[in-house]
């Protein structure tokens, strides 16, 4: 292998992004949802997380118990306020010593005026309590201006919707054989002016040393003018690829990781979307070919697209 | 016409995004309103749809319908949790075994809970209810929160608000014809930096088998600094068109459809906007030209541009 | 002026997005304020407008006017259903027989369930009553999601914050002349890589017949950095403008508007900002140069940027 | 160094936006935080200023003082027109002739009233008093949209999240020196096509006049497709940098500034962000080179970036 890679080691691009002796062979660099597999240090916690960022990509249920949970925790912390200064300044609630009674009282007063339903059959009497309703309230709506932004950023966040193939395969093509994987929208979102962009990463020897080396892989087609049905990508391995002279052990053992970014533009949110993934060697078939996703509709009067079809593959003799 | 394809096979272009063997002559691949003609099956049904897609492109009415349905639904819900709780713990409603009454009460109380108006009238008493109405009040806010996001983003959605001609013209230009058709904003929004890009479909015969080919026509201006006026997109059938050579009965013959794309800058969205849209044989007019669609204004101090006239043409000789 | 003419009649745009027939000689092209001196007729009143687009740009006194008129209007509204379905029908209102009187009951109610307070001194009862207030206040959080999503909309919307200089000079410049303007950012914004667009509009005779002839116009530096300070514009008038070989006879005959557009990228938007400006033969100064609209402060710490002599300039000899 | 200049002066670029003789030599052109060092006069304070932009740069603490204040204030003034029409149009008050009682039970009703939580234990009663609740009401809306909305925009708003090395330094680089900064995002952001743009500000004897000249500073890598670690950007001394020939003295003597931009796009935004930074003298360090600032996970699973140590130097020998 030293032979080959001798040719390309002046080719490999230096802006990937990543460093050459990062020495990950432990894990992927770039996780299949696209993030980055990487942790930092050295900074304060707070100051490493960007709030918004975590809770736009917190999964859904997560998110509504998070809120919720923030929501109720208020609540308690205003109810030991009112509590404090004494439930009797609440006008219309139930006199008790009971401490459970009190509280209770408290706080769905609390969530009352949080919320600023504002029923009234308990209202605040004095300086003090008033005071306090009227920061609460003041705070709700704050908390809330927060809570329903983000509640409506996720639900219209631009996002790509793409289904990648689970696998990359190594198909016969042409005189030789290409690296193949396809895309297809999954919703009812239509993308125009879509690029995809690929690169790969694997270890070299460079002067006696291990290190990772990073390639951009030519595409057959880079830029599709609709992303209306699936698109299969493909990378063929001619004078002008990294993997050429490889044989498929060389491609088996030189541990490479595929990573793929999508890049397009949606009508719906009128802003340009992106969605990466990784094929790492354990994702990768060799020789396989994906079967057709197509079909026409009974009627004839329309093209439909089976999703579940995207993945699937059978297998083929490589070429030599 | 086998003489003439075969010229051009070589240039088809590749990258669509529709399939060259699709065989979809049972409909159109691009609706009118610029929408793909495809279905997607495979995936459960709600995995299929982005709700956030289809309640932006909803007519303005069946929305409203819906939001109003989606309201009085959650009333509906949360009411007969009131009833089941006993409303009795509603204080201030009116005793009643009739439960219709018992409901109404219930629901209408719901409701003041829901929009957070919350008179006070009633209000709950005891921690059921108040746990309820607590809930309920916070799922009112959220509920809401998207309800109102969604509605206005409807509103202040960019949209290119574009008015393309019902018809595809074939009209003399030049020394021979030319095929054309008319745009125009068809509100008070400016757009600039409007670029055209057409593509064409149609069926040729390729190694014996029927096929979609896929062709980008040239235009004499594919960029406008401002979309001020109307602007005639003119493809022009000279050498480098893939209908050089072809007579009026070819073009007929060949089953075209003429997919077109409108991309803008708008100052008011500070936004690119887009539209698109597809003409198929029976929205092409063979032998027509547009007439002019501007006056001056009586006194003389601005343009007048005439919308109702966009789609109107005359008959004219073709060149041959 | 014939014979320069015809050197330039092939160089003329003929993408300006404007007619070279218009025959608009009563009136500019392009307003002061960038926007397109055209009326749109031939289809409906409300179709021809964007309601987004219009509220946007209303003025902001005649903005909130509107609003609180749409909020009076509503009021007067739903105070007619309570009052038609009678008054007694709120619990809590005083009982009379005029009509002013119940009518004003009727319009602080539904105000009050309008913007979700509902103090509750009032309140419904019965079926109507309360149906009509549970649609009110649905209405109401629906409407004001418009109008608060138009009001924030409206103070954040992008906007390049650009100041012209009031006329376009003709300053000598190297061996001859050339126009300039200046524009500076007028606020506290900074826009970075921004890119000037300059054409020109003027009258030629062509085959016997007076045409509108459009031009870009070659600028010294179309593209800077940073908008920091103030920006002149210079367009040298060399062989490639199309001015070249006119006395400054020859380009007061023309009749020339001069058609400016800057684009940049505004960091606290992350957005492109685009900012139109026009210029006619009376707001064109022959033999004048800008004077400097800069100092340095007293401490000597920071560049000051004196807005307001932007405009100023002073009489001077121009080459011939 | 003026043999040095001269072949230089042709070479300077013109459109830094910044002007050749501001002599700014008190201060530096852009500040740390990337904003410029100016200051605008000659129009009225507000019309300086956008709102907008002030608002969303204000520190934290600081925007939620002022928001704080703001709602004061407007209780403030509403309370005093409660008193003024007479508290005791205000049912459900307690009768008081001490003006403190009166006003603070006015003032919990205003903002009852403006948080639209209405209990109604207070309540308006007549005409004066009902619409001035029913207009304290919609303005608290309305006051309410923007500010909800200013807090929820500078929560969400687009930025790139960036760390700068503290230091330029002046770095042994191949058979010269380099002028290195690194840079990291610090959050849990993922940058993609990340793009460097660096410009240099220095004094340089022209006609003998003392003026300052902007140059381009090439660099190694300008444009990286991932910005996952962090990225050393390198501008290499060579025949193409305006610093070909100085010797470290005669770098110290220029009294540079060196101006740095970098744009990428955000996956979680969907957005364009940008940022920027400038070093002055004082923050190069001459003869220095980073340490490096991974490291590979102890279960060897991912890499971990010390965003401590991207500050962190060695000294080292220039080459000469």
């Amino acid at each position: 292998m030293s032979s080959i890679n001798k040719k390309f080691l002046s080719k490999g691009i230096d802006n990937s992004g990543f460093g050459s002796n990062s020495n990950t062979e432990g894990g992927r660099l770039t996780n299949k949802d696209g993030s980055i597999n990487l942790r930092k240090t050295g900074t304060p916690f707070f100051s490493r997380y960007s709030l918004y960022h975590v809770l736009i990509r917190l999964p859904r249920t997560k998110f509504l118990l998070l809120v919720f949970v923030f929501y109720t925790v208020i609540n308690i912390f205003f109810a030991f306020l009112y509590v404090y200064i004494g439930v009797d300044r609440l006008e219309g609630t139930q006199h008790s010593n009971n401490f459970f009674i009190q509280y209770s009282q408290a706080f769905f007063f609390s969530s009352q005026t949080l919320t600023t339903v504002g029923y009234g059959h308990v209202a605040p009497t004095g300086l003090l309590a008033n005071s306090l309703a009227s920061i609460e309230s003041f705070a709700g709506i704050m908390a809330f201006a927060l809570v329903t932004g983000l509640f409506y950023a996720r639900f219209s966040r631009p996002r790509a919707h793409l289904m990648f193939s689970e696998k990359l395969l190594l198909t016969p093509y042409k005189e030789g054989n290409a690296f193949m994987l396809r895309v297809a929208s999954k919703k009812n979102n239509h993308l125009t002016d879509a690029e995809a962009f690929v690169t790969t990463a694997f270890h070299v020897e460079e002067n006696g040393k291990r290190v990772t080396k990073f390639y951009t892989l030519p595409l057959e087609i880079s830029h599709i003018n609709s992303l209306a049905l699936s698109w299969t990508i493909v990378h063929y391995i001619d004078e002008k690829s990294p993997f050429w002279g490889f044989s498929e052990q060389d491609l088996r053992d030189a541990n490479i990781e595929v990573m793929v970014t999508i890049k397009a533009f949606d009508d719906n949110y009128s802003n340009l979307v992106q969605q990466r993934t990784s094929y790492v060697a354990s994702e990768i078939e060799y020789g396989a070919k994906f079967i057709p996703a197509f079909a026409r509709s009974e009627d004839g009067s329309h093209t439909i697209l089976q999703l579940d079809k995207l993945h699937v593959y059978e297998p083929v003799e490589l070429n030599v």
